[in-house]
């Protein structure tokens, strides 16, 4: 059976949201922050942003390699879909464009039904109103021998660490405070000591911190 | 003029005190764990427990060797020289021993009227009433051109920080999850912006974050 993973990228007092969106600056400017050394990678580029050969290599870019190795199913909530910028069309499909970069089925969880969607790539978003538990279930289910990752947001991650169901959490700490938000680290007292940490800083000044077991 | 520096001990999740102190445990588990590595040095062993030769070196002892170089005066609360331990001692001496490790004039922020006390090894305490800014004064003055450091607890060194009197701040990051206490990282929003950030990570698994001007 595969493991379950979560990757985040936090900020150095924990914060794993951002709180400076407006209407003329929807995302803000402390996601792109949080985010920067992230997005810069090769990897992102070309998995996400479709620009090949540029980006840069070294240890972010290690990660984010890692990002999508052995991956056979995700977990989303709503939000990281985007269900809720376009609340009453059917149609919507989702910020992440015609060919989503995680290549597996993706199970959303919403309280909206919707038929599932199967997008170029491999990408299936499926919409599920079932409980943490079952829906875990049925992502190990759906990905056989590999991994499950928890994607996010923060809200949908939470329960399943603070249920002890992850296996491995690596977070990509940007060296920036941004003193309010959802912070990951919330009620997690100890968690540590049911994993092994590791820790290495990337050349962009990136922590990146494992836990794993 | 030399700087004002901070070093402090927190955990991954930003905490800088603990909270499971009991009568019978009255450090309690988590400050070991907090400050295990740190104490493990050679430097801290011998500067601070009087055992030479023994004592981990590399990333941890750096940090620990700087922490005592070309500091020419300090200011710490009431808490770190043990004034609550024994508050109707006017003989207390505070919990550091008959030699001190801070070799130079240390000004005891606290509401209590004391007598300075001249100790072996060149500290002196001197029990102040002033606010944070006169006695920064005071103690930039005794320490020349030497850099004076703010050295705890907690509450003693967020005024310095909030108002931009620090000039380094390094903390060393366990990697453990307190999940409670006093939090060095509350109310310092976009701190990083006034410095340049650096880390590196010791063998312990420590995590050395340092922001300097």
């Amino acid at each position: 059976m595969g493991r379950v993973r979560v990757d985040l990228n936090i900020s150095l007092d924990g914060y794993a949201t951002t709180t400076d969106q407006t209407p003329d600056d929807p995302i803000g400017q402390d996601w792109h922050r949080l985010t920067a050394a992230y997005v810069a990678t090769r990897t992102m580029q070309e998995r996400v942003l479709g620009q090949t050969s540029k980006g840069t290599t070294g240890i972010d870019d290690d990660y984010a390699a890692a990002y999508f190795e052995g991956i056979g199913a995700e977990i989303m909530g709503a939000g990281m879909f985007g269900l809720h910028l376009h609340p009453d069309d059917p149609d919507w499909q989702g910020w992440w464009g015609p060919n989503p970069p995680f290549g597996c089925p993706v199970f959303v969880l919403t309280h909206e039904q919707r038929p599932s969607l199967e997008m170029e790539g491999g990408t299936t978003f499926h919409f599920v109103q079932t409980s943490a538990d079952e829906t875990l279930a049925r992502a190990r289910e759906a990905a056989g021998d590999l991994d499950v990752r928890i994607g996010g947001g923060i809200r949908t991650v939470r329960p399943y660490l603070a249920a002890g169901l992850v296996d491995r959490l690596h977070v990509g700490i940007a060296p920036i405070l941004l003193g309010r938000g959802e912070n990951l680290w919330t009620d997690l007292r100890e968690l540590e000591r049911d994993y092994e940490v590791t820790s290495e800083v990337a050349e962009s000044g990136t922590v990146h911190v494992t836990f794993s077991r």
